[in-house]
This record gives C-alpha cells, sequence and structure tokens, in this order.
C-alpha cells in the first residue's frame, strides 16, 4: 500500500480566499491536502515571521467547503506551524496561492505568496507559489489544474534543496493560454510611490502604492511570458548574494 | 560650493533604539542625515510593505539625543517616506541598523534591516545594511566608525544598480577585528522551530523560534568571516532566479 504525498497548502489572502480554495480542490487529486492559512488577507507581508507574540491556531470551516486551519500570523508562520506543528513534519510538499494578482518582477521580494513558499524551501521541502495575473476577474480553474499537474511532476523528480518555484498564470481560457516558459525574474520600476493627502483635523498622511511605469521585462523574463499569453515559471532560490559584484568590492580593499 | 551628500538612516528595531543612534552619530561626519524609523520595534518583518493603510509620520525626540521621524510602519514603508515624502528624492544613499543581532544566512530573508536597504536598491539609491553579530552586549562604536568608512567609499565608487551591501561586524574592540572579507551569503540551519504550550484557560498556543544547530558556514561564507573575527560584507542583488535549476525545469517540457 502506498502513501499518498502530503501536501501543505498555504496563502496570504487568507483562509476565506477563493484562491486557496480552488488549490486545494485541484490538488486533492494529487495528495491529502492539509489547509493551514492566515485568518486575514496578509498581502505585501514580505517574509515575515513572527517571534514576539505567541501563534493560535483555530479550525474554522471554508466557505467554499471543508475546513482549514486558520493562523493569527503570516504565511511564513503558517508554513512553519503547518509543517511542525500540525503535520508532525510528514510533508511532502508547500503549494502558496493561488494568488489573487501577478507575483512578477522585484514584487515578489514583497510577496506573502512567494514568501511562504521561501519558507517552505527553508524547512528543506520542495516548494511552490501560484498566481493568477490578474486583479479583477480571476479564473482560478486554469491555474489550479496545472498547479496539479506541476504538483505531481516535482513530487516524482524533486527540486533541489533550497530551490522553490514561482508560478505566474495568465488570466486566460485553458485553450488561449499559449504554454509554459521557464523565466528569469523581470524588473519593474514604479512612479509616484507615495500620495499624500490631508484628514479631516488638517494633518497629513500617506498612502503607498505607485503605478508600474515600466515592465522592464525583456524576452526570457516573469513578465513578458504572462504578456505573451503563457505560464511563467521562475525557479528562485535562496542565495540572494551577487557573485558578479563580489569581485569588484574586493578590489576596494577596505579595512 | 559642494554639497554634503544626503544619508537616509533607518532601521528595524525601531527609531528609539541605540543602534540607531550611533549609526547617525558616524555617519555625521560623511554627509547630511535624515532619520526615519519605525516608531516601535518591527524585527522580522521581512520586506513587508503597508498598502492597506495610511502611513503617518512624527517627527519625536530621540533619548540619545536629536530627533527623528517615527513611522507607524515598516522598514521598507521608512525607506520609501523617507526618499519621496521626506527628502523629495534627493537621496544619496540608503544606510539600514545599526542592527542588534547578527543578520547572516537565509535569515536576512526575514530581516527588517536587510528588507530596508533591498527597499533602498528598489528605489535606485545605493544601500547599505549593518548589524553588530551579538544580541547581548553590542558596543555599536566599530560597527558605526566602519560603516561611515565605507558609505564614504561607496559614495565615492557607487554600487551596481540593483545591489546593496550586508554588513555584519563581530562584537569585538576595534584593535581586535581581524579585517574586512567579501562573504557569499551562508546557511543556517534550525531545530525546534515550533514550542506548544497551554495557557491557563487549557488552549495550546505556539512560540516560533528554534535553536541554530549547525551553522553551515564553509569557507567565503559570511558566518565564517564573523567566527574569524573578520567584518562581513556580502554584496546582495534583487534577483532570486535560480539560473543553475532553471535549464533542467526546461527539461521537463511542462505543459
Amino acid at each position: 500500500m502506498t502513501t499518498r504525498p502530503r501536501i501543505l497548502v498555504t496563502n496570504d489572502d487568507g483562509i476565506y480566499a477563493e484562491g486557496l480554495a480552488a488549490l486545494r480542490d485541484a490538488l486533492a487529486e494529487v495528495g491529502a491536502v492539509t489547509v493551514v492559512a492566515p485568518e486575514r488577507p496578509r498581502s505585501a507581508s514580505g517574509h515575515a515571521i513572527t517571534l514576539h507574540k505567541p501563534l493560535r491556531i483555530e479550525t474554522v470551516r471554508i466557505p467554499w467547503g471543508g475546513e482549514g486551519c486558520a493562523v493569527n500570523g503570516t504565511p511564513s508562520d503558517c508554513v512553519v506551524l503547518g509543517i511542525f506543528a500540525i503535520m508532525g513534519g510528514r510533508c511532502d510538499v508547500v503549494v502558496s496561492g493561488i494568488n489573487l494578482g501577478p507575483n512578477l518582477g522585484e514584487d515578489l521580494t514583497y510577496s506573502g505568496t512567494v514568501s511562504a513558499a521561501m519558507e517552505g524551501a527553508i524547512c528543506g521541502k520542495p516548494a511552490i507559489a501560484v498566481s493568477v495575473a490578474d486583479y479583477e476577474r480571476p479564473d482560478y480553474g486554469p491555474a489550479a489544474r496545472f498547479t496539479a499537474r506541476l504538483v505531481a511532476r516535482v513530487l516524482a523528480e524533486g527540486l533541489p534543496r533550497d530551490t522553490l518555484l514561482n508560478v505566474n498564470v495568465p488570466n486566460l481560457p485553458e485553450a488561449e493560454i499559449l504554454g509554459v516558459e521557464i523565466t528569469r525574474q523581470g524588473k519593474r520600476r514604479y512612479e509616484g510611490r507615495v500620495e499624500r493627502r490631508q484628514d479631516p483635523r488638517g494633518r497629513d498622511y500617506y498612502w503607498l502604492g505607485g503605478e508600474i511605469i515600466e515592465d522592464i521585462a525583456g524576452a526570457g523574463s516573469d513578465g513578458d511570458a504572462i504578456m505573451q499569453g503563457k505560464i511563467s515559471i521562475t525557479p528562485l532560490h535562496l542565495d540572494l548574494t551577487s557573485h558578479a559584484f563580489a569581485k569588484t568590492l574586493k578590489g576596494w580593499a577596505l579595512r
């Protein structure tokens, strides 16, 4: 008798997000799914981990069906608790998503979705982050079904240690998706990152944000694949070292 | 008449931290310093940015002397507000620290200190994160004085776009520091990442953390330099792509 693969599903849009349920349902075809997600949306939470307060795990009913574990913490917290406190370390793959909106270029350093997958990799598990590249009317079906096929493949082939996959799926019907491209992380530039307003009492306050002014995608980048209607898979690792600049820096002979 | 370099100083230990004031005082020899830091400690906040609530900037007195801008947000928020709302875009270098405790290996992906420098790089500025590798009785003096020399050099030479420096300084008197090493990001492994306890009402709660069981430093890594009593400078970039694994992944011919 073979045991089914054990899959931890999490996200950063929170336990009640539709994308999480769509992912869970598709992955139920591949293995036994455990859902552990933040009790509320934690978008743009980056790779934060909660060290200064105790965490709680609560089993909740999910409006899209079934139950899951809600955690009063970040996506990374959910991964650590999921693997070690809930699954007893017996986890074969971590899948994070399906995020509402793309995670491309430098944006992925802010992304709770990608950070959850990074945490999976740090915990020694193969890990995948999945996003639908649309904020308005996402259809999670194509992304969920593709991820199920990808997870089955990752379970069969494995991933190198400290490596994760960042998947972005265009918001198109399956028949209109023009294939899968293995990409590199692209670059984006923003403008007007800060907007100043005044409250009714005349005090300033600020909103962060900014419009993308340039998708410096270039051939082979994640953003370029999405613009072409393809699924983008960027393999990521945890080593941020700029080996290129290290050589120059050695020449500075700092003291 | 030459203008003095404009330096933005921030951190993740909060505006009242001693390490922030030590850094500011040392950098005052190099240029005009603007201090913008979180109103409270934001350690392990990762590269989070605040998109869902308005931010406030308040000028506060710093107990170590002088004034600074306190922000109700993350270190990354402080960098964006500092550069664009407070300095009007006229910022020559972003320096984050001095952090209480090391930022080595995979830990730097959680680090608010390093994330603030990443945000500086995303905003197109040279950026440096500085940490003292000790939690107990840090002496910020050697790290502050070294950083002042490093910042002067960075202002003279520049850094490549999208590149930042992660500096860790051993907690030793200057005479005992055995030089400067240009390093790569190392690896650390933890054990016992989750501790379960029961509250007085018998409900479970959890603390995250865990002891470092292995500093898989190896020659040339950040952790190895610190263990040898050297200052570690790791050049980092924002591109997380694992180009090595991309080749294998292309061979999977995914659909």
